[in-house]
């Protein structure tokens, strides 16, 4: 899947730590994985809307240009962001969103689903719903990983609540791994 | 001090919260004062060296180019962040330092300096050093308003988190205020 140039792009509303699991990836890819990583947040007039954006840009090369016009990867979080961003994506794009959050729509564009935000209030804090996303990404995609993926969040995090991000982020990596794993077996 | 562009440059070591001061000055600016503003992270080399650094670009206009070159506010909260980028500072550039952290050298810039560590400290929290920071920048700089800066820091803190944030941000506020009225005082 990763090619060249990876462009992940998360979106939801304000919040919901969508700047937090960017850098999180960005700093996996980068610092842990030894490629080249931009992270940019582009405060344009959408993000007054509610809905909060945070584009990561992964590359084998120096990445010069840091915007993103299409996504390989597209995480809505809300749908507000996915309404305005799904119809952004590259062709091969995947979608992966909060099921109970997002309706998508029927496209051309290979969804994934995971129901986050619930998974993390049962976890005791509707705040680690982004790192049982980044757990599932981490699981659906190359991006990096999982082991890198989990020093960047140690890194990142702040101190006292490693233990429940670490939780949040196996909770979603193993809804991930169930997903891909059922997928791929249906098909044997 | 506001012309088209500025470029501002915060950097640091890993865990400082760099990357959550950026993100609340970007969104001050731009959700708060209507400006345009980039926040980026380019995860380079100097990255693994433990120095973190992130840029901010507010512009009356679109920003097309987020990366930086020669910043016009420096601020470092580390010896080696202050080492690496000092020297790529504009002429006329302000630099803002934790004083118990960086011993600047005497180069043509002006610099402004706070204990900000040993406040939070004293606030009874380190990891709030960077949002003393940010009150000091908002005092010493026109990058955007008391009144911006505090909606914004509100809307980027996690929940609980507020009062001693808020509080935080005042003490560094006051600090500036009177570091930079004492020294117009000397000039009347």
């Amino acid at each position: 899947m990763m090619a060249n140039r990876e462009e992940i792009r998360l979106c939801g509303y304000g919040g919901q730590g969508i700047i937090l699991a960017g850098h999180i990836i960005g700093q996996a890819a980068s610092i842990f994985e030894h490629k080249h990583a931009t992270y940019i947040r582009d405060y344009g007039p959408e993000a007054r809307g509610g809905t909060c954006r945070a584009d990561v840009v992964i590359s084998d090369e120096e990445v010069i240009y840091p915007y993103i016009s299409a996504s390989s990867v597209l995480v809505a979080m809300s749908q507000q962001a996915y309404d305005k961003y799904h119809v952004e994506n590259l062709e091969d794009a995947l979608v992966v969103i909060d099921e109970d959050l997002v309706k998508p729509v029927a496209d051309k564009h290979r969804v994934l689903a995971i129901p986050a935000r619930r998974i993390a209030e049962e976890l005791g804090g509707v705040m680690v719903a982004n790192i049982v996303m980044l757990g599932f990404l981490t699981a659906v995609t190359d991006i990096a990983s999982a082991n890198s993926m989990k020093k960047s969040l140690l890194a990142a995090v702040p101190k006292g609540t490693e233990e429940l991000n670490m939780e949040a982020f196996e909770k979603g990596y193993v809804y991930g791994l169930e997903q891909t794993g059922s997928a791929k077996d249906t098909k044997a």
